[in-house]
């Protein structure tokens, strides 16, 4: 099961190679990590995407709970949450290609932020299921270039 | 002088570890840094803030080079480039305060991913400088929380 890990740190030198060795000591593959500041600029927020059964994951999050500088570790696959990801893309297109790219950019509810002769620069928000058909729709044209930056998750409760 | 380092990695457990050891080795504070996947499955990518004088950087980027899990390094602040964020933000909000969140959101062409009694979930991409902006206006209401991606980067040239 993939899981959803947010972890609160404090925003020292050395704490994500910490955090990051803690996941591939155990064999570990993260699928996406984001580490992005804070209301508190002593603080950072991790987001970490990895897949792998429960038992393991439960163990990560106690010995993730075990480092000084882990403020707070939360498992939000386990309780109602939205998930988000940023995609940013550079896809090829022509004059005659070009309308049909930007209907499913606007199907999408996307942005186009660039446009060049034999291409633009695509902006479009979603989860991962969603991203994943955007970026299947567009191979046809084309792809340059892919940038993601893994999903983000914030709860739904209060 | 902030700097953007987008890193090509190999999708290995232990990478990230030692890329984020590179840069903690020489004291270096990274203020963001994302990794997602890639078209290529086998392939990752890093996206990496981090603030210092270009000599050092200089050299994280040529150590970065002889790891033997990186594909490629590129420091994006040299040349044209878009940098984008994605920011969720979790806002207090009354009814009679809605309104006026509603139209902060409008106009920096958020969404509003979730809205209950005594609050709502905004979603929000742009660079750096937009998104303090508009998470300054948004702090009067009460910012409950704040999730970031950190920026992600994409060359401008085709």
């Amino acid at each position: 099961m993939q899981h959803v890990i947010t972890v609160l740190v404090e925003n020292r030198a050395g704490v994500l190679a910490r955090v990051a060795g803690l996941f591939s000591g155990r064999g570990f593959n993260i699928d996406s990590l984001t580490v992005g500041p804070t209301a508190d600029k002593t603080l950072s927020r991790m987001t970490v995407v990895a897949t792998g059964d429960d038992q393991t994951i439960e163990q990560i999050v106690k010995q993730l709970n075990k480092l000084i500088d882990v403020v707070k570790v939360k498992d939000l696959s386990v309780e109602p949450h939205i998930e988000r990801e940023l995609v940013l893309l550079n896809v090829t297109c022509t004059p005659k290609t070009r309308g049909e790219i930007v209907e499913l950019v606007s199907i999408f509810d996307g942005r186009i932020l660039d446009v060049f002769a034999k291409g633009m620069i695509i902006e479009v928000a979603g989860d991962r299921r969603r991203m994943a058909d955007f970026i299947e729709l567009l191979q046809p044209y084309g792809i340059r270039e892919t940038i993601r930056t893994g999903a983000i998750a914030i709860a739904r409760k209060m």
